[in-house]
């Protein structure tokens, strides 16, 4: 079986934060936050496997820290899990002072993405943590599965609470 | 206590899809729809409480179908539950085929927001469902807010866990 | 003869207004209204008539009152008059200030869109007003649509007088 | 009195059109159109006068002819008329076929501008038309004024009869 | 041969600056200016050759001035030298005070552009300076072509030495 | 005095190409590019000083090999150089492709930078290159700040040349 590291796969994007960016509390818009996430994430799962990738549902998605445009942000994406079609992608922003250089978590997401069945004859590999983080994240991946499936044994009786008009 | 009704925060936006709106698999990018999904939740949680209010977090976030450009959508966000200064907001897309009308669920979200601390004395009102939808999704509440607390307990050792590298 | 209400086509956008779309007197650039106007417009006639419209033209465009941050928006689009392959959508923005959700007609117009002649096959239903505030703009559509045949009688000589350079 | 001609207020935007732009029909998207023309009719009055300007509105907007990707477009707005407070201008784009070079008139508007009241000390300039085209739409604002009166009159009648939900 | 002026290559965009285009200096974000630049120049090449034509890159970008949302711009390009295949085309930014209407040159750039060999067969016209300013300009040429060559000759030490990780 | 590795200032920004970014070529805009590429500059000199700085100018922007959206990029930049209040900072685009992650080197850029004299007060630190590429960057620093001394020689003629009209 391939095997990739997480490294393998780690994406990187580092940002200024405008004006045009910010909310009527002067702090990063959310949803500018959750589109470069997925485009991030997006990419993190791009480098893992090389095939038509759908992104499933995002859980655990926390704003820890106000984003402020005095400090500056970096975005990375890694891969934390693998079952069968489904893929793991983990992202955190650190964020960082522009004068004292402080860094603190601002953000972090877990995504699901899926490999699309027209490329199943795509060998998925197999992920690879090393640093201590990735260990941590990688390992926490058997709980976050089991709780993504039982909420989804529930999808039906959910989506059927749900009006259309 | 005042009492709002979910029908009062109900907030609506009705989208046609563009073509530089999609990715890769010619559906609607994940990040614009996250981008949408932001405001339109945090509009729907003004409605609901006259102050300043930050987005927390969000969970179960599902792309349940994809957004093609043969689609418009009608995304609905309302609040579904109140604890303290948390506020509860689900949002759903629901989209129509162009041509026949036919409507599926293809995505949906809850969102956490807090009422600032600055914001203390304003009152926060108690929200009432009426229809069997709403009525539905808030008696969820008490379960979802259970699984998030649950989950912040874990938040020192999991922060603690992060590089900031 | 098929038949569509207004409410049938009654398109919604609810909007915050973001700092980035402010003009140089911190009100809601007349752009952005503007760009919304004809993606809503749009959409609405798409819920008439399936089939390839065009928009022919825009008159009695009207920004009744400014829209500043302190506001919300209520952006709303039906159909109000049909003549052979031509559908006219009226649309208002209707704000509301954040603290006090005292609304006020900020802006209203009516946009002339064409079916196109390769949609021909394609039954253009009648449209039904029910509400006061429909059946009056529906009655208003002949004085415009005269208005409108009269100004086109003058498009030749029109164009004629403007330069090409 | 200060006179500024219509050629001292020219404002001149020249684009390519960008598939990003494109509605369904391949065409440039109206939405485009209109935000480009309130900015460059707004710039053409701030040429004309040194002062807060808000848009009132705009009348007889005509989208003549489809703009596509095979065709470059210029953007053209100057003063046609003024009014106490009010002054008219007029924007017409050209098109230019990419390969032929073949010019033609694809949209016109004319727009209304108030020199707002907290202005009032600024001189506010005779308008001065040149070549024909100036001479031609320069006279034609009387009429344009006249109608724009009448429907002004019926301001209260019209907004009297929106509904506020 | 065929002559082109290089007043028949002129491409100009006036622009207002909006709040949402500054940076931390309060100032016109370069990269606003730089994505304009390309569109600007490319327009201008557009006009000169009817083909596929890409940039090849850009020298001598000055930023003499900075630009304020109390000034308004007028970017104009033009061609300015041909050799074979590759067009050069200039480009100035000039600012004016909203208020005064005080001129000043904020921006210049040269862009090298090259007509793909796809389009071979095209004639590529010779260029025309007529006003002093495009005499100036069109006299550099030679010079800056014998520069853009000795840079040239470096071209694979130069990416030799570049890290591919 | 102080010193800073390379390293220390790297800015990292990878990125998927979306179908919006492309150009008449299918291929990304360069005006795109442009506008990352200020960006990602900015933030490794912000890294590099704490302080305001403006960008003064771009020489050598070398648009090397297209990028189409069978590729991602990694865009890298970092200080080569310091002079006094300037600092230069270079910048790659690394494209790869999405099946083979060939990379290939597609975009070069050296942009000067102004630490503003308000901040005077602010000690500039030195620049340590460590890697080969840092070295071979960092050691042709010189002849390039004495072609831009050159060239800054003939600013006024240069300008004195250009029409203010």
């Amino acid at each position: 079986m391939i095997q990739k590291t997480c490294q393998q796969t780690r994406t990187i994007s580092e940002r200024i934060i405008f004006d045009k960016d910010l909310n009527d509390k002067r702090t990063l818009f959310g949803g500018k936050t959750l589109s470069l996430l997925d485009e991030n994430a997006g990419l993190a799962s791009f480098k893992f496997v090389k095939g038509k990738i759908a992104t499933a549902g995002y859980d655990h998605i926390n704003f820890w820290n106000p984003i402020t445009t005095d400090k500056y942000i970096k975005m990375e994406s890694f891969v934390t899990g693998v079952y069968h079609r489904q893929i793991e992608v983990f992202t955190k922003i650190i964020s960082r002072d522009i004068k004292t250089d402080q860094p603190e978590i601002a953000f972090t997401s877990f995504c699901t993405l899926i490999v699309l069945k027209s490329n199943n004859e795509i060998a998925i590999p197999e992920i690879i943590p090393e640093t201590a983080e990735e260990k941590y994240l990688c390992q926490g991946f058997e709980n976050r599965l089991k709780q993504r499936k039982t909420e989804y044994l529930r999808k039906n009786e959910f989506l059927g609470h749900l009006s259309l008009n």
